[in-house]
């Protein structure tokens, strides 16, 4: 136990399961959280939501909701009106529809100027490479060359502060990953998931993320609060 | 000469002296162009006409205009009510307050992101060292660590694809560039440089910008046609 910290760090919460946790084991080791949420050209603000109640639930010193309409460029079913694959076989290798390209650089990018205002060194992000669906911005090279990118990109690492990029996640699987939030105390009935929730807010239980989020908690021997038993 | 070329290219486009500069040198090398202005939280749309107007004169192929309020983050006097310096001392080693932390990690992610869209892997950007004032990412060691950034960040880099980051002012004075403009046909009475320009768009002839322009106009024995004689 020590005293509360005054080392801030920024967090990117969307509002799922990864980066909730990933926030929560970087709180856990004493920083104190500033959480960015970018709303992208979402199809659906269910997402937002669950990220403003994530940002509560963690007791964040600051949430700030950025848009950056990544629509503009289209190339994405992310952002634009193209269908979310459903019961795809993810251990694919192909990367799929639901890329949106450049997103975690973007994201990074604005966190970078956020803690660079606030004096912060530190990023949180919550990427995953062994249940990732083949996305190449949640792999160890992509974050190892931002963190180049960041120390002589600002005017402090200019003078010498090397930024660094938590992602507690990366390596993880998403079983250890529920099971390590759990032991944290973290409530994931307040996250979402689902890329095409129904109006209501529903997960489709079908997308790749739904399909990871089940493969999961079964796993891991939970339950999840938003399916139940 | 050569048949029109279809090698698709993203310039991010300011409204400036130096990004429309940028721009046609890299046309004249036979690339399409395809417009990005980001809107920053900037007090003033005097630089955003000026960006549609040369875009127009660049015939681009498309232009997109994207906000992205990086005043959210506070930290520089061109995104605040702070004020913008006059009269400095442009030798000055210190970054200066109209520094917008990680602006232009943040514009070249973007630029990225609809660069992979197209299927473009050629990006260009009108960041100059010499004339600078004090920017860190305005250096080539920026510029090289985004490259290698980009080649792991995207889908295309994972393919094996290298993406090339055009700087071609990044070397020039302020009068070179000018000089090699005015050798391309360029009418800078279409750009706009001022941080602190008046309700009417008048340059203030007294900040950072103003000053290095003019003297920049100065060395390359040309008159401005904002200012005039």
């Amino acid at each position: 136990m020590h005293s509360k910290s005054t080392r801030p760090a920024v967090i990117l919460l969307s509002g799922g399961l990864d980066s909730y946790t990933a926030a929560a084991m970087v709180r856990a080791q004493g920083f104190d959280l500033f959480a960015l949420t970018v709303r992208y050209g979402q199809r659906h603000s269910v997402e937002l939501e669950a990220a403003r109640r994530v940002a509560r639930a963690l007791d964040v010193a600051r949430h700030v909701e950025l848009d950056v309409d990544l629509s503009a460029f289209g190339g994405s079913s992310l952002t634009s009106n193209d269908p979310v694959p459903k019961d795809r076989v993810i251990e694919s290798t192909e990367i799929p529809s639901t890329y949106v390209p450049a997103r975690n650089t973007v994201f990074l990018s604005l966190a970078l100027g956020w803690a660079e205002v606030l004096g912060a060194r530190d990023l949180v992000v919550g990427v995953n490479v062994l249940d990732y669906s083949g996305y190449p911005d949640c792999r160890p090279a992509f974050i190892a060359a931002f963190e180049d990118l960041a120390s002589v990109a600002t005017a402090a690492g200019v003078g010498g502060a090397r930024f660094q990029i938590h992602a507690p996640l990366i390596q993880m699987s998403k079983a250890q990953i529920i099971r390590t939030g759990l032991s944290l105390g973290l409530d994931y009935g307040l996250t979402h998931s689902c890329y095409d929730p129904s109006p209501t807010g529903a997960p489709c239980r079908r997308c790749d993320s739904c399909v990871l989020r089940a493969a999961g908690f079964a796993d891991a021997g939970a339950i999840d609060p938003l399916i139940g038993s």
